[in-house]
């Protein structure tokens, strides 16, 4: 049986820096979100992509890392109590009947939301793929872009494709559970902690395991099975190897995903909005940051910032139609004190 | 004679927040600024109006004052050499025929510039005057907004009004010096250094001047002079005093003054601009932040901050229509860290 949906007014789908801003804006107003991330923490790119890599042109911020943005906008918006649903892609809206967005997600949460908020930046990360032709009809068989069992691996012959940390952990921690252990990356340069490139290479060195510099270019199938694979390296020579599983770790990519399936107005790949409210082609569902688009759009996060502001303001009015909202400033208004929780000094 | 103007891509009108992040997107995009502002130091209303009280919704700082916001931005901006011109206002805008903008300040400055980005908030700050009948005739002989000369008033019967620093500062500096002081104003409530206000009913006390709460409703003119004021108290009575002159400290208001005939699209005393280039009705002239008007405008300094983004881009495009502008990345383009001069961590 269905669990019965969370009922909200707001949901806000991504919780990358303009979705947690959202959070902020619309919480100034007294609209309360529920945030959906396909990441299983929030911050978005800023902590899948550059987490730790310098960001200069956040106003009045002269330098912060991607963790830090983060890390502040969730201190922000503390104050408003916003739920988070993380580790979840949304994978169904539709209107219902009466006006609400019935929202699904792939962890079977349920909701019937008022307004959307679509922060979704790219799209929703997921691992980029072995482009092989057929290949797809071996995933989660014999081909893997995660870990979710490694007891299943131990004893196998097994394939590790990428050069990043978790091709490198994953080499190293099945080294001497499995029966072998490839590791294969396109050149011999590897992006992962220097201590876990230097076991590699020892082990490597020991014949625990192998290192081949190339790329899977095809593979044998006997019995509905991959049984070997060709491994190209980079003066065109083949290699034939045997092999039970493929374990791939190419990094992710952003999809649009389904939300290229609810019925809005897509250029591009990318949400067209008006910018007044920042709303789609649906009434009540905005999108804000990268993932819209309107004439001059540039996809910088100071430019969410103030989609997500003006957003809320539409929504207000959208979700209140007859009460008019007026602007108040933070620095000034006794009701924003009170919804932030703070009592500034007074001044007499 | 007059000086030669200096030649420049870009004058920024207005050195508040946004005007300042100005220079920051036009830095970016390798334009360098001149910055022109009617107070004597940067910040605008953030440094005139509440330099010391707190702000909650600039995105990523949970709580700034607005000093502490200026000063991040004038450190976010430091790379970009911008030039202020400041304690001066525009006094004349005119476009020459090579289509370039001429621009002359109150103090004598001239400047000949491709583009100009007005970021004059609410207007420029001006004293707020006295509403009297015709008191605008005695301006700089009895009647004063600001003291250049300080000891033209010793010996002098003097009339303060207000209840700020500034009234109570020179009512306490005038005390022993002048003929009498009398401070008048609306209430017995004072926004100023308690230990000023403390002074000052020290003074009242020991009769070295007079404090009447009231207001000044009328005067008297004999010999094309004041020679009388009238003080109406809270309960209307009228109380007639003798005056040689009256400095007047009510505060400061915005207006828009000159920019009102430069030949700019006004609604409501706001510039009207578009949402894509943030462009007024006069090509390569730009209006950011709380100056301007466009549908679903709201006077957010976050959406200065994005206005400004985007009306830097649409400058670099005005001034170099053959070049394409590509967006960069503060995160991860080399030629972005070098207009910035940093050198990030490298990462590999």
């Amino acid at each position: 049986m269905l669990q019965s949906p969370t009922q909200t007014d707001a949901v806000i789908i991504g919780a990358g820096p303009v979705g947690l801003f959202q959070v902020f804006e619309l919480g100034l107003l007294e609209i309360k979100a529920h945030v959906i991330d396909s990441l299983p923490e929030a911050g978005g790119q800023c902590i899948e992509l550059y987490p730790d890599k310098p960001i200069y042109d956040i106003p009045a911020i002269p330098v912060c890392t991607g963790r830090e943005l983060t890390t502040n906008l969730l201190k922000q918006i503390e104050p408003f109590g916003a739920q988070f649903h993380l580790g979840q892609e949304v994978t169904q809206l539709e209107k219902q009947s009466d006006g609400r967005f019935l929202i699904n997600t792939s962890k079977g949460n349920h909701f019937l939301s008022k307004t959307v908020f679509i922060a979704g930046g790219v799209g929703a990360f997921q691992p980029r793929t072995l482009k092989l032709d057929g290949i797809e009809a071996f995933e989660g068989k014999q081909v893997f872009y995660s870990v979710k069992h490694p007891d299943q691996f131990n004893g196998k012959k097994i394939v590790i494709c990428g050069g990043g940390d978790a091709a490198l952990d994953w080499a190293l921690h099945f080294a001497d559970k499995a029966a072998s252990v490839t590791l294969i990356h396109r050149r011999d340069d590897f992006k992962a902690a220097p201590a876990s490139i230097a076991k590699m290479r020892e082990l490597c060195k020991n014949k625990q395991m192998q290192l081949l510099i190339g790329q899977v270019t095809s593979y044998e199938v006997e019995n509905d099975q991959i049984t070997k694979i060709v491994v190209t390296d980079i003066d065109g020579q083949d290699q034939k190897m045997a092999v039970d599983d493929l374990l791939i770790f190419f990094g992710l990519s952003p999809k649009l995903g389904p939300i290229a399936d609810w019925g809005l107005d897509i250029d591009r790949k990318q949400v067209t909005v008006d910018t007044e409210k920042f709303q789609t082609s649906i009434p009540g569902i905005y999108a804000v940051g990268d993932i819209n688009v309107y004439p001059g759009k540039k996809k910088l996060i100071l430019s969410g910032f103030h989609e997500a502001a003006l957003a809320a303001f539409a929504a207000a009015a959208y979700l209140n139609p007859e009460k008019p909202i007026q602007l108040q400033y933070t620095t000034t208004s006794p009701k924003l004190h009170k919804v932030l929780g703070v009592s500034p000094p007074t001044f007499e």
